[in-house]
């Protein structure tokens, strides 16, 4: 029947696409066939291509395998290319980008569209030239977009869950590092500028003092001669001390919610008189 | 009626000042209309000052932008100047601050008061005087008590309540450090003067060495080098550790209580058998 | 009556030793009358003894007031004298110690008591001699006792039985670093040693590195420069990242559960039904 | 009896074999008798062993008693290797290794038996040569079994436990890290690489500054000097604040679990209406 042909068609297109969709979709949940093996190359490759990123920058390597690097490059492209191709042709079988058009343009700027996009397009201007090398290194990211596939799913989504949840205090306890830092720079460059000119020659210069100081990082290349500078810059290192201790208290008490939250929806108590629960 | 008159006059003025009150005011909850432009404009300034006071210093930009840097000043300070003066007049709106005379004095020896002062009288003595300059950059603590009109006030609020709510310990815990300190030091000054007389000339320059080894910045301009010296060195170091773990610990302690009275507030357990509170 | 003299002067004596035992005694609690004032001229001559102690060795100030400094030591060494004296006549009065001689050697021996003595006798062999100096800085360990008088009573106890609470998970951790310390520094040894004989001489040499790095102090004196010594060492470094993770971790929940405790006995809930403790 | 003489001579066996393995066992409990005795022997030795692989390597001290510690390696070995040989022979009183060959063989390579026989074995082949002297550091690993027999058996297993209980959170913590390393060196090499090409020469080279940065142990061997170099510089460092912040906040979880289920199974309450668990 006619009615049914065009049904038939988009069957087996939706088969086809679907059984892709299937095979490439990485969201969270236990692996198996055809998409336990496709993620497990996907890893493999963005494990491999990070290698080749890291050893192409040692010059005894670089010159001995010159060859190896760059038919890599040029395998790692044309696979990430096709995956990239692909995943825009099947993405209208997820319910967030059903539209032909719409929905895939939606998709195509998408975070993780956009770094997938990002890993490919360096290669088609330039080969290995160092001032694009920079941006093969955001193939790296979609490394964290695979995590959830993993054994560590579940311990990948409690710390993001943490995380999010406290996103506003952690936010603004970077906000407060910032600012404490302007004003301990500030004051440090009035105190030392005189005495060590070259080193704290202005609050910017000052400030890289500022954050190794509140980090307790202490490279050793710039700090305070003065008495008043040292100071100061003990008691930075002391306030560098809660510096540690905020994101800290922030991110456990994020934690401990989402495990006393999990825990109180599988541990419900019931009240043992009247059945309601308690 | 001449009876009406004054309090329509009354009136009349508590209206303007009382607009111009509540345009002014920060505290806590959602801006909206005047308020919110104003408290905008407000944070503008001020950021674009800490900017101004940190690239001032900065002698390739402090020569180009040396005018632009000085209209800058002048406009902040004639801003902030109108600004603290009609703060002045509007504050007896305030329940605290209700008596004309007494209420305005007090205002004005409150902290934010006082704040705002800072931030302004230095220019009225000297402009861009170094000497003064460094008062200047109280102005930046102003952009802490903007924090609270932000979509941060939750978060700030909730840091804010977790360090009031352990003070105590916070004080003596710095307490603790401070006199660890003071001890180490005064033993490591008897255990390395005579073979490094020069850095460690004093207790006071051995603090030098014990704080930043004890916050573990450890910048290397001082460390021991007599294996008395390394060995009480080494204690000092894991102390630290312990160091780190003292104000954490208390910081957490405080989040999560916070954390659990806000919940317990919201999430009230009833008896299902007799409806009474749990 | 001849039966009532002996009781009398017991009494007599009994009075004036028990108010006496009253106005030193430094257990918790709210002061007043004559032990505040004491307590407070105590905190002031120990803390003047630590400023003493501290400036002393700045020669500047050294020779400018060097008489100052002999009458202040004169001084406080007279005043310890005579309290550490008093102390051991009323220290009958406390239960522990009530026997008049058993007692008073058992006070003798107490660590408090130690720690008072040890603050005392060596002035009485040298005057600011170097050596016996350094026994001088005991009387710093003198503040700690007075904490318990202070405002801070309860954060201090909270601490301390915080800390106490978990002492043995406290000392384990300490021991686990002191194994891993000796481990690292066995395998640094034997691959920096060829390579930089002079810095990574010995095992006992090297552990001064490892020290620095795993409380990630790392002063910049002594640091692998192989590529396995550095791939050790950042091994090293992320370890210590653990370092700072385990007592924090052990810490805080000792303060959790204290405050747990505390707060359970003050909120006990009771069934609304039968009235009984729930 | 014939029927009873083979259980006889295999009780008797049993019985000697029983008492040596009781004698040797390290499980969780108190010690008594012989055991204990034992294991303070073997607590000893071991400790002793660790000082002579230590001391053994300070130049001064190895000329002096090159013949002690000649004779005391010669006692250790002989020491562990009949304490090996008697685990094997006595490991089959052990449920998990009943069968007489199958069961000795699954010991064999068992962990901890595999470090008691990498202890010894060097020995047999050189003796003190500083190429295998690094195998003998083994031998400290085997102090960690010897925790469980001590006073500090109950906070051993829970810090165990804790760690035991977040084992993925912190394996996949440390990846992260890693993860963050490559990339932050990768842009590091690259922002810095032309103004200090010897100092990062390459990607792996810029590890070494990433991993001393990210764990604020800084000791000033390696550092950016450009602007953007510093910017990334400082990122990396409040980025490593945060580091701290996730290993402390996944143990702490961890132990307050431990902590809460423990009570949990010793406070749980009943209803004081009907007696059943709440």
């Amino acid at each position: 029947m006619l009615a049914t042909e065009k049904p038939a068609y988009k069957t087996r297109t939706h088969t086809i696409r679907h059984r892709l969709y299937r095979a490439l979709e990485t969201s969270y949940g236990k692996r198996r066939g055809v998409n336990l093996y496709f993620n497990l190359i996907l890893v493999t490759v963005i494990s491999l291509n990070a290698l080749a990123i890291v050893l192409h920058t040692v010059p005894a390597y670089n010159l001995k395998y010159e060859k190896l690097f760059y038919d890599f490059e040029l395998f790692s492209v044309t696979f990430f290319t096709i995956e990239y191709l692909l995943r825009i042709w099947v993405c209208v079988e997820n319910e967030k980008y059903q539209h032909p058009v719409k929905g895939r343009l939606r998709y195509i700027f998408s975070t993780s569209a956009i770094i997938d996009f990002l890993a490919i397009f360096p290669f088609f201007f330039t080969l290995f030239a160092a001032d694009l090398a920079i941006i093969r290194i955001l193939r790296l990211f979609r490394i964290f977009r695979l995590f959830r596939i993993s054994r560590y799913s579940h311990a990948f989504r409690m710390i993001q869950h943490a995380v999010a949840d406290r996103k506003e205090e952690l936010v603004l306890s970077v906000v407060l590092i910032v600012f404490m830092l302007i004003i301990v720079s500030s004051l440090m460059y009035y105190v030392e500028h005189n005495v060590q000119p070259k080193l704290f020659s202005s609050i910017p210069a000052t400030m890289w003092w500022g954050v190794t100081a509140m980090t307790t990082v202490g490279y050793g290349d710039i700090y305070p001669i003065t008495p008043l500078g040292k100071l100061l810059g003990g008691l930075v290192a002391i306030m560098g001390v809660g510096l540690f201790a905020l994101p800290t208290g922030i991110l456990v008490s994020g934690f401990l919610d989402h495990v006393r939250t999990t825990k109180t929806a599988s541990q419900k108590r019931f009240c043992p008189h009247c059945g309601k629960e308690l």
